[in-house]
């Protein structure tokens, strides 16, 4: 066996997550590692803490990074918040719904689920339908922004009702977070979940989570034990939370913490508004580029997510195929489609740092010449017209 | 609030981990992220999955990395092999078997402790005597190399008693994995667990694992779900096995990979045993330099770790002020004690790229000075002398 370094090479990822990553980010993961009980690496925690509550707009102290990816960031809330024999609403409306159920049943509760059509919103009647079915219900679960369909659900009307009926509300932000408006105080979420690696622009590897006043009353009063020791809160709180001494759980992954910092760094140098409006402005381009394409979009126009396109893969085109050019002859990645969408659709990603208008016409171009050529007949240049009439371009 | 980028100082890790990290491995996580499908990192994959094997001297097919720290690891050998109602042996000397005892409880197995002093290798006659007594018991689990005290268990044998009682071993290697003598195969482990941040010279975040035969046959023939959907192998053997298309399961940390990539390379191009020869080398000089110093080892000699040397805090002497000093003075960080040894011992590693002639060097002139500031008194120079006698200067 002879092994060598390995050197990626250079891609556009226009997918569904990971997308591009800052240059500040990978930067900043090459920096010297600390020890994770080093006074300068708690005062970064404390930094990160608080950069967290400024982009998730909370001030709940129970907010940090899990130390894993954002699959490890919703079974945290599960493990923590159900206790066996505990019925959970679980709203449906794609892939990543049907992930809440398994965790919920490994947890010991009872899913409730509710389902909506995939590339839909979720329907806040049927929530409100179900609660009223289930009293016995103590918990709401659904995704603000389906990675697996681009369809947003609108997250403060659902948590309203949640807490008409006396249940505590877990938010799925994977994908939202820092690209689309989301604030967890205003809409008083109790408990909410997120990645790195979409709109915060970070490598894929963490999970920020944060935890409302009576989320955290439930974690502590649990009367059994979280099954998970790795991510039982009362553990992990003696380690990232305010105490003075910080007591040692696990070992930190200290780079992937000094990436996160900077991708957060840049959030707030950006502002989350204006962050916000440039995810808007880029899909607006995109999409403008797209449909003068002739491709639809799959999710209706007020449930779109700005930052994750999907769209209909025209009758008689080859998915791999065209995915396979883009990757070969554009070294760029766009997303499969997933679960029940596996090739019905594309979705193509414009999270964070690579939500801009070189991205926006770069894809445009690369898939008005691979359409083209496997025989998807495409007008030539009405693409980047479109796009550059929206970016504003002369 | 105003953030800035976060710089964080060069120190020499000379704690229990992380230790020092080679440049090579912080340069290799800057590099470009790629997909977690995309072909070229899927092969890469590949060849870390063929690098654990060669650093485990395994050829079992089930090697991996979990996406998470090396308390992930041992979650996910845990939640994985114990069923509800499972008699596990759990042999504890020091912190991390206590750790164990809570994953067994957690994935409801009972737990039978068995019990060495802190410091000690694990007793094989009262491993046999727990396995004579508990004839349900159905897994043997130990650490091979306690972090928390420096103590080497002799593993081959424990494992063989395991198997004598019809039991399935789970070893614990977080800290022995390229460091000591560690043979997966040869010793027939059945299920292990490691992590980057030791003798692997590599960021912390990811914990290698590998799966015998029969450890998988178990996992695959559950009767229960396995509690943790993050860790369910049922479900990652999806993404990390043979196949030849993968299953997305969670993201991969795609950049922490490329950083034990670089790692793994690093250990096969110097080879196993001149690692383990290195580490010994480096353990036998520091310790001369120690005992020269009036220090003494808290671990009998044969059951001494060479990565991770654990001594006697001399009376009288201030445990955090030594520590401060040392940080402060030459950005040097030495362990504290951990458990029951809080306050008694210190811990210094060294570990990986760490363990070199010039760490033991600067660690002993180090502490000369720090100790001799502390009033307690120490002859200037012995412990160079003797470290250089070792390490053959002039």
């Amino acid at each position: 066996m002879a092994f060598r370094s390995f050197h990626p090479p250079q891609r556009v990822l226009m997918g569904p997550g990971p997308s591009d990553v800052s240059p500040r980010v990978l930067a900043a993961m090459a920096r010297p590692t600390l020890g994770h009980l080093d006074p300068v690496f708690i005062s970064m925690m404390d930094e990160v803490k608080a950069l967290l509550q400024a982009t998730f707009l909370t001030a709940n102290e129970l907010t940090m990074p899990v130390s894993a990816p954002g699959s490890a960031g919703m079974e945290t809330c599960f493990v923590n918040l159900v206790e066996p024999g505990d019925t959970v609403i679980v709203c449906q409306n794609g892939v990543f719904g049907g992930r809440m159920k398994e965790n919920v049943e490994r947890s010991g509760g009872i899913p409730v689920m509710v389902q909506d059509d995939w590339g839909r919103a979720v329907d806040p009647q049927k929530l409100e339908d179900a609660l009223t079915a289930h009293p016995e219900a103590s918990l709401v679960a659904f995704v603000h922004a389906e990675t697996s369909t681009g369809a947003q659900s609108d997250a403060g009307p659902l948590v309203r009702i949640a807490h008409a009926h006396g249940c505590l509300a877990i938010v799925d932000a994977v994908t939202s977070l820092g690209g689309t408006p989301l604030r967890v105080d205003d809409w008083e979420i109790d408990a909410i979940y997120s990645g790195t690696q979409k709109c915060l622009s970070c490598t894929p590897g963490l999970s920020p989570v944060s935890f409302g006043a009576k989320a955290r009353e439930k974690v502590t009063g649990r009367k059994s034990k979280v099954q998970s020791w790795f991510l039982d809160l009362n553990l992990v709180m003696g380690y990232w939370g305010g105490a003075t001494k910080r007591a040692y759980h696990h070992t930190a992954p200290i780079n992937a913490l000094y990436g996160l910092h900077e991708a957060l760094v840049i959030v707030q140098e950006e502002g989350l508004d204006a962050a916000w409006a440039r995810h808007q402005r880029n899909h607006l381009a995109l999409r403008a580029g797209l449909e003068a394409m002739g491709l639809r979009f799959v999710v209706p126009e007020r449930e779109r997510l700005p930052q994750l396109n999907a769209i209909a893969i025209p009758d008689g085109v080859d998915d791999a195929a065209v995915r396979g050019l883009l990757l070969a002859d554009y070294s760029l990645e766009i997303g499969a489609g997933l679960g029940a969408m596996a090739g019905k659709v594309w979705r193509i990603g414009l999270m964070g740092h690579g939500s801009n208008p070189r991205n926006v016409r770069y894809c445009l171009a690369a898939l008005e010449d691979v359409l083209g050529r496997v025989k998807a007949p495409v007008a030539r240049g009405v693409a980047l017209d479109a796009a550059n009439a929206v970016l504003g371009a002369a």
